[in-house]
């Protein structure tokens, strides 16, 4: 029989894309949550019920995810997991292993530091052994999910020259931004343009140095809005006095992710872009090295709105229950 | 009397565009020159003759530019230098200052190597003195100017730490690859998409290496194609021990360009967009800096068709004709 | 010595063009009027004051904009001409000739019915003999522009089947919406998309009957939402048994508007679209027609912040200063 | 056991669209076929194979798929009946029922008048009993199929003055004009920009006649690109004096696509836009209605490269081949 799930905060874009990926798991059952009155649903037919402590109980559900702003995700996930869900949160709310660092990123306290120090990041790539068992799993961002999966192979093997540093120059959608109507997201601001938001101090950095390994003044991290409406593309530069070549590079790739699904390494001469991920759980990445110089350049891409947000959650949820780790995801 | 001069190649974008400027230039009376049977103008009233050397000294040319593939570029020119015009090539036939530069990254041998190192790169920012009295003027490439601009005063003023290199991630428009239609400039393939090309050995490097004063081991360029008509935002990463703060890095700018016409410096905590410089001659440059790690971000901002191509054109024949070197640019 | 002008509304696309082509008209003085406390201005170096009736009459100036809602403009539009200035609304406050028609289609009562009586509509090519001495001007719509441009001279020529009535199938760029944050005008939700609204019932519908001589059961009209930024294209689709060509329907529109200076006629064989129209405040038309059936088609195109809204609330100032109705516009 | 199925023309995006769709098929296996040396195939893992037609009889294929140029098609298609597979044309060569048809409006001889007569139009809504059975399928055009499913139903039930015309407002996006570049389908060309092509001439125009049961006279066809890659909206307007009520004209789509899988008709006060139908086989119809004047507007919305290519003839080949309609398809 398949487990019931419940999804809040479905009118939002992640929202939204988790409800259609879950649509057509064939696992599961989801169930749209209402928390404030204007949750109409968006182009689906799920069942939906207005949510409430007492509605998760009835339900039974096996995981409930939020996919709310984080002071929601502090306020509904103590009584989520005392009604004995498990909560998978999209937002940043879990994200930082300290309540000083969420503090310092998101400039406001937590609330719930004791479940901080217990949610478990859900990239699965690098933390797959501790998702089941998980009550709480913070699904990482977009932008660190693009540069973790990049970036953290190559400072374990060890190549990077980290006094020049490495430079990650992102990309990404407007559907990154969410759907609350902005004048920065309107479509004439947008349209034609190009520009950097957040140089060198997005939130999304201590989660790229918490995987990462990297320290915060190895890393130079820009963010910047394409005028597209969804996917994410990191260009990622550093040099190498220890890398011979191109196939070197992608061999440590290649081994890293050998058995991964959804990672797919590009061939020496090619490197990903966004039209290959978008609608796609994969991260894409190719590389190209100049080995006289030992300047490197990765390129990793992914859909903002599906590895980067309801489909990680998905592949958690699977890891969770104990499914198929691509299941709902090919 | 207005001086006469000719435009060949009006129907690439940026001839197209040059013709749009010329047609407003108070100083000058502009005439289309077809090369090709086909060269029927776009959506301009401008006079048009048939190009031959005869053609153009009965028109008595000051000044012709030629908005022509490099090749045809150095078949043309001697012809026209011999004719006694000042000619402003918007190719890259002359933008390098050797025959083995010129083979290294166009891959063909050059056919003009003395017109090769009698030209005048015109960026006037930098080269402003050897534009009057040149015969022949190289117009930069697009990327190297809005690179050149940003990175020459960092090198100059000695705050680069060179050996963690400086990375220059660039995005351009569509119409930087032209008007003649291939798939990769196709609307299906771009729209709502982005990707990366000519990753660490675009042609245009060696332009940035030429006027900023690095050496190519310093620099890494990567060129990348947004899905938009025009504008090109470089995104520029660097290392300073020596620097103490955003002010200190604005003061170089501001110190360099406090004549300038067309740069621009943005206030600390302000970087451009693409918006603000499209259909103009301008160049922004705004700055983010952190003083703990010494991380430096430079934002360059240009329209690739006017700074970087048609407008400086038109700067630079201001300069040659010894007109106001804003005329027609603002 | 140069007119003074003041622009109330300056935040809002229209209100923002205006200043921009006011920056560079040669004979008036524009100042920027602040409304409202975030009335900051969106670049440009104009100067700029608090509104107050004090204000106006410090300033003399001789014309006010209003780039505001209609209602804003109504309750304003008093206390300016009390001042002895000419006012030019482009909001729909005043384009109805009763308080009737504007509650229909406004939903809402008229709280100047006095004024709405007085105001001269302002579209020059057929209403310019009283915008020179009108103290109110009201500024034609986007939609009814491009329309009323295409469909008075047909109605007034007598060709058009009238019972089989006229279709108009408009389609506008996003900046029509103005500027104000919306979910509809998200770059997300407009960015591959097209979608129409208003069908048969746009409140751009009475003015379009107004100027052109329709009758309501004429004219079926619907508006919809083109992913771009500016412009505006209206296929005007009609039938006529009294019309033998193509050529007769231009001679129809050259004839009326051969000494037009914004109105541009398409030879037979050629439609215009938006590209040459944008940043303009050209109206150009173009015709297909079957001799066979009787079946004709009209494309009508502007840009909807120019031509239909800005511009040619420039053209009215013009008219009402006195000065060449060109001047700033071309 | 699964059918083999064959496919030529796969790099086109109709092409492209149909390997993408049968790869995920589950009662068929598709294998590419190259006619061309420069068929590299196009992002994906399906087998592909030279075509000839002794690999056709080898594979044993039930159908194969012509995604080619008209005059290809009918090069190819009288060896692979001879082979005795069922052939499903998506180009324009079989689709209207006689060689003068074709002539008048592809502007050359048709060059297999006997197939012609043989080949079964395949739009299931309406010609689902002829699909069985015949050897020869002509996949309709995009425009037709969102005309036919909006229209047909309208002159079955009478209800349409036909003296006054019915008028339908196409627009598409640029993946409709196919693969091969041009000009015309630049980006630089398209982005921000609005055009009408093929005004009351297109191509398409004689299968909308044959299949609606309009003439000529009465129809006002006008195609235009939208700066998207995919989908076709059209807006239909006519006049009645039968129907009583937008309800009325609800009830007459509800009663003819009862039990159609992939038609869905919109509540009255709602429209379809193109994000409901893209990568989907929908076809959306919504309706507006003005009982006090007749006026009528119908939209009808299909992604052009499924329900407009690839989809419907997967739906096609369902029906040839007895498997469920909607299989691979939803």
């Amino acid at each position: 029989m398949n487990a019931s799930v419940g999804i809040l905060g479905h009118r939002g874009y992640s929202g939204a894309e988790l409800a259609f990926l879950l649509s057509r798991h064939p696992g599961v059952t989801p169930v749209l949550l209402d928390h404030r009155d204007d949750d109409a649903p968006l182009r689906t037919s799920l069942r939906r019920i207005a949510y409430s402590p007492e509605a998760v109980l009835a339900e039974q559900f096996r995981v409930v995810f939020l996919a709310t702003p984080p002071e929601i995700s502090m306020d509904l996930t103590p009584a989520l997991l005392d009604a004995g869900v498990v909560v998978i949160d999209l937002s940043g709310a879990f994200r930082l292993g300290t309540p000083d660092a969420y503090q310092r990123w998101y400039k406001t306290p937590h609330t719930q530091p004791a479940l901080l120090a217990e949610a478990a990041y859900g990239l699965p790539e690098f933390c797959r052994s501790i998702i089941p068992g998980a009550r709480l799993i913070a699904n990482p961002g977009c932008y660190p999910t693009a540069a973790n999966l990049a970036i953290r192979p190559l400072v374990e093997a060890g190549i990077v020259d980290l006094e020049a540093g490495i430079v990650c120059d992102a990309k990404s959608g407007v559907s990154g931004a969410g759907r609350k109507p902005s004048l920065a997201a309107s479509f004439c601001e947008v349209t034609e343009n190009f520009s950097a938001y957040s140089i060198l101090h997005h939130r999304h950095v201590p989660e790229i140095l918490r995987i990462s390994g990297l320290e915060e003044r190895h890393l130079s991290f820009t963010a910047q809005l394409l005028p597209i409406d969804r996917g994410i593309l990191e260009t990622i530069y550093f040099r190498s006095t220890k890398l011979k070549s191109a196939a070197g590079l992608l061999a440590i790739y290649r081994a890293q992710y050998a058995n991964e699904p959804f990672i797919r390494i590009h061939d020496e001469g090619s490197v990903p872009d966004l039209r290959a991920v978008q609608r796609t759980n994969f991260c894409d990445i190719g590389v190209r090295f100049d080995p006289e110089t030992g300047r490197a350049v990765v390129i990793s891409a992914i859909d903002n709105l599906i590895k980067g947000a309801a489909g990680q959650a998905v592949q958690n949820m699977n890891l969770a229950l104990g499914l198929p780790e691509t299941a709902g995801l090919l």
